[in-house]
């Protein structure tokens, strides 16, 4: 189907449509053969689909040390198979980076963020094998691919590579030169994502680009697409108080009735943590932390559109809450969403924690917390001021273990990166939300921040779900006319491409 | 090795000892014939030794629902094995216990009290198979027999057993009737020893005894024995913030990011739990929380003279400690773990608890406390003060879940069960300290508290370790001249019934 069409509304003929609607029949895709494309991508579903399925069966996960060396090799055979003429595997101190660059001749030149990892999964809460990619009804839905990385991110960034494959096969001229920069340590925070981004030949490349996306299932159920325009930061830390290091306390669990005589690093824990937030959990009260800048108007105006549009008790029953912080309405709570900085427990772990109780002084007691940032402030500020914090209180002893994080990143509503994805969504039909930025975080910063200064973000039609989570899945045939299957994912690509490099 | 000498330090043999100190050879056994006890024990020592395999082998856990009714049924075929005449399984609101009789016609009743369950286990954590009994050597004890309720308590409660056993054998008249209380729900904090010790046949044959006392491993590596004269009483309960029943934050987990615009049920327990304790968590600060009393005089000596026996080196060392609170000296140490009420934290739960982070924002947080009390405050007081406390600073929502616990217990130095222990350990050479009460708990409140105001203690010579840990074992066979193995104590429980019945 034409992509100019609003395949939601409409049952008349996509080129009699247009004709009626003067629209020309190639507007979007400069003078490429679009429906030679379609044809391809078709042609190819099959292949495509396989291709996914091959790589969803190698799952790297570098919090286990799982098939990090051969997942950047496989990614690296993707992207060669895909037409990347320079393709390198590039080790950092962490898992390996996989740097590409695919020479069109073109005038623009587009990036690409991948993830070749995907996130740990425990076969026992499926409902179907997660390495298998079985396919599988989801009622009101269609078929989807169920497996571990479906859709965050092997499924959208296996879609964009059909989509170079079905430029290639329609025999058509590729409308932008690509750098693709993938890396293996995503679901751990991307620790050395600078490593590879900044090395200096994979700097050079990126900085002639328009921006960097990375290809995602963007449409919710009702076929919506909401454009994020940025991302918190995020710092995952752990910190714990132990006998060993507080020179108190045992150095080991002991039995609980010595509490009487002996000193508990899980009370200092408790004691410590008390000192972070207020007393309701919502401010943040470590001295000298970084502050977020005030939200802007342009930003603001964003918020109240998109929550006129969303609704807020559809969004309270689906995360099972009763009421925002401090009871904020829907639009003021999603202000504070976007503008405030967090200090969250992601976990709380001493001692016994199984069924029932077991008598023991834990000598080691750990809160795992996530510290979200707004971009302007610094994953490294936070860092040194909470240590700083917990020092002057007399809790120095306690370890601040930062295991990843990085700082937000934000991007203009008017770069080119972003207008063109208005353009090709519109078309559709789609009258796209624009959102300042993700509460959640990913390491755009590496691409938006100094020394690069580009765009940066997602962009894919399509639909998927349970990221994280068991079940996780990509649709594959759309039974609902308003969302996008597997092709259509791959021609929302394939447009794209060709509105960047108009 | 007859009993009236002190093993530990003479290679002379026993008679002509005896006859050089000029102590009766009988001295200790009434009129009854201990040589041919000593030799009926020896001689039954393989099938003392297959019983309490046998016992092992059927692991009672009440936390795990796991064979309640069979030990129950195994207990009491223990006893009616042993010369328990009348023998009874009486059921609770919990798991079933056992009350059985053994009338000797003799002038002296002693109360039992017995646990057929026991700890939890993993037997991925033992070096030899938790329910195999294996004879195991342990450098510089001998060979121990290791299995889960080696020491707690089957093989000391089989090594009771086993003197009835060698009494009858040996033609000997019983010195004293017995009326034993079996539960099988110890480890899960004694819930329903009241229903079981209450109910009125029960309490009618506890009435007449001098006292109650559970077979124990009382000797330390060396030898020594200490006598403690009660214990703390314990509370263990789970403390539980959870958006469910906070009608703030989530109901689930939600993912982290929200945290900008969702309550935390993490950080309402920290705060809650904040308010408990002291900066120091070493002072309970629950608003009208019942009150210790003070330490008298005569415990105080009795520390005062333990402490000065006890290396605090050794004890430090044992514990990973290297400071106890307020950096108190070893005696004022012993006196604040004899003398003070704890409010311990023996686990904390929330969120993401595994390797590594994972960005979620719990819907509930669980804190597992365990209170010890004083002797003379009460269980009910606390846990209602803990309520109120939390009710009056707004934390009403957060749930106090009791899972058991008991008030303390105490015995005075003076009792005739107390008595009857020195009078053997002192027989033996062995000059037991007297010690307050100790720090752990057990459910002697229900002998010693009124209705029946009895005497309640521990005694039994021999060794053991690993309670509640991986590798629990019970001394068989000594290689330690100043440590009694299996038949040693099988005769200091011959010993101390004889002294009992005198």
């Amino acid at each position: 189907m034409h992509p100019s069409v609003d395949r939601r509304r409409s049952t008349i003929p996509a080129a009699l449509l247009c004709l009626l609607l003067g629209v020309p029949l190639l507007a979007s895709a400069a003078d490429a053969d679009m429906a030679a494309i379609e044809r391809a991508v078709a042609a190819q579903h099959d292949a495509s689909l396989k291709r996914l399925q091959d790589w969803i069966a190698l799952p790297s996960i570098a919090a286990e040390d799982l098939n990090s060396r051969e997942g950047a090799d496989y990614m690296a055979a993707l992207a060669r198979d895909a037409g990347f003429q320079q393709v390198a595997v590039l080790d950092t101190d962490g898992k390996p980076g996989v740097f590409a660059t695919l020479d069109a001749g073109a005038a623009t030149t587009v990036g690409l963020y991948f993830m070749y990892d995907v996130k740990q999964f425990d076969p026992a809460e499926w409902s179907s094998p997660p390495l298998e990619s079985r396919l599988v009804d989801k009622p009101g839905l269609g078929k989807v691919l169920m497996g571990r990385g479906a859709v965050n991110q092997k499924g959208p960034q296996s879609a964009l590579l059909a989509a170079l494959h079905a430029i290639k096969a329609a025999g058509q001229q590729m409308p932008v030169n690509l750098v693709l920069v993938a890396e293996g340590e995503e679901e751990i925070g991307s620790p050395h994502i600078g490593q590879l981004v900044h090395r200096p030949e994979v700097e050079a490349a990126l900085r002639d680009t328009v921006g960097v996306f990375m290809p995602a299932a963007s449409q919710d159920a009702e076929g919506n697409v909401t454009i994020s325009l940025g991302a918190k930061g995020v710092i995952e830390l752990e910190l714990v108080a132990s006998g060993e290091k507080w020179g108190r306390g045992p150095k080991k669990d002991v039995h609980s009735s010595l509490k009487a005589m002996v000193d508990s690093p899980a009370w200092r824990l408790v004691k410590a943590l008390d000192t972070l937030v207020s007393d309701d959990g919502n401010t943040i009260t470590i001295d000298g932390y970084p502050k977020a800048p005030p939200i802007s108007a342009e930003h603001k105006a964003m918020i109240a559109a998109a929550t006129r549009v969303r609704s807020e008790a559809k969004s309270k029953q689906l995360l099972g809450v009763e009421r925002w912080i401090d009871d904020l309405p829907w639009q003021q709570a999603n202000e504070r969403l976007v503008s405030q900085p967090t200090v969250n427990i992601e976990g709380l772990v001493a001692g016994y924690t199984g069924p029932g109780g077991k008598t023991v002084l834990p000598g080691r007691a750990v809160a795992k917390l996530d510290l979200r940032l707004v971009p302007g402030m610094k994953r490294d500020d936070a860092v040194a001021a909470l240590k700083a914090h917990l020092a002057k209180r007399g809790y120095g002893d306690i370890e601040v273990n930062v295991s990843g994080g990085y700082d937000g990143t934000q991007t203009p509503a008017d770069a080119p990166l972003i207008h063109a994805q208005r353009a090709v969504l519109e078309r559709r039909g789609i009258k796209p939300l624009l959102w300042p930025r993700n509460a959640g975080s990913y390491p755009g910063f590496v691409f938006t921040d100094p020394p690069l200064g580009l765009a940066s973000g997602h962009f894919g039609l399509g639909n998927g779900g349970g990221a994280h989570a068991p079940d996780e899945y990509y649709l594959i045939e759309s039974s609902n006319p308003a969302v996008e299957g597997y092709d259509g994912a791959v021609m929302s690509f394939v447009e794209y491409l060709y509105e960047l490099g108009k």
